[in-house]
């Protein structure tokens, strides 16, 4: 390395961003130092404050840096509907893409026993009091499509189906819009087969 | 937006370090806020002490924590070698791939008249003493080998052509090594050809 100390510490310390490896981290490194000192030192103060503040919100278990996150706290939203999902990039795209109107509960992860995670690590207890609070009406199940995701969707939807009154429903799995058939792979394509419905 | 206001900051932010749209800033802050707080602390630090203690050096203008750098300061390298470079990188580079022991002189830039960048934006002043000094004895042209880092490279070989005792070197430009001719570029084709030596 011909770098100074500093600069090489600075190029180690931005590969714990994801995506980024040597390479990047040194071209990251050098725009800062070279034409970027006020948007780096932004992106710091900012990083430090968000790393500070941010914890999980006290409903939904999603990022908030309030106790209880804007969405659980809102009053336009239909507070019978509660769609699960495995992370807040999940909500985000959810509610971009779609009508949505309910609560989110973000699971923060999925059931993966053989790294050790366990319903209470995922929140199961919360969301149990949750479908107990008679304030639910319908979940939905907005896991990944993985077979944890599948996993922690078909877990929860037992958990639902204990209580009475929780219709529980799990989003569409399918040839995706605008898909070719010929490069949907054999799994999904077979899914579909298994799940066409009458027109 | 359904993030909160800081983690939407926190986006934004990330969105400085080049290469970094809005997809890839989303998931570097989930990822630290979910996963690396500790390293996400440690980069805002160092980031923060980085752009804070780093300079440039006196002598070469390299990024350099220290007045003058390890480079410039080392006695084992030969001082009457000088390879010219555009930015940090370029040093890093041929420190690793060859087996160059002088020093380098960094332009942080090359010559763009459009751009308003003129010879002392690019420290050329500096550059002159250093070639007044007597101690240089071949300047290594190592601009890139783009029109502007070609013209940069053209008015400092005469800036050492005015001074007696100094030879000029371009390094050699053509075909990559493994490139096959087919996929190479027609204007470096063309260049190879022109420059072809005798076996």
């Amino acid at each position: 390395m011909s770098f100074s100390p500093l600069i090489n510490q600075l190029i180690e310390a931005l590969r714990c961003l994801p995506g980024v490896g040597p390479k990047s981290a040194q071209r990251m490194a050098f725009y800062l130092l070279d034409r970027e000192r006020e948007g780096g030192r932004h992106l710091a103060n900012t990083l430090l404050e968000a790393i500070e503040k941010v914890g999980h919100c006290e409903q939904c278990r999603n990022l908030s840096e309030t106790p209880v996150c804007q969405l659980c706290a809102s009053d336009s939203r239909d507070r019978s509907l509660l769609c699960i999902v495995e992370t807040p990039a999940d909500v985000h795209a959810i509610a971009q893409a779609t009508e949505y109107k309910g609560l989110f509960f973000v699971l923060m992860g999925h059931l993966s026993p053989l790294d050790g995670i366990g319903p209470l690590d995922i929140g199961l207890d919360k969301l149990g009091e949750r479908l107990d609070s008679g304030e639910i009406s319908e979940v939905i199940l907005a896991t990944n499509a993985t077979v944890e995701g599948e996993a922690t969707a078909h877990y929860i939807a037992e958990m639902a189906a204990r209580r009475e009154g929780i219709n529980v429903s799990r989003i569409a799995q399918g040839v995706p819009m605008g898909g070719e058939l010929e490069y949907v792979n054999s799994s999904t394509l077979s899914r579909a087969f298994l799940e066409r419905h009458r027109l």
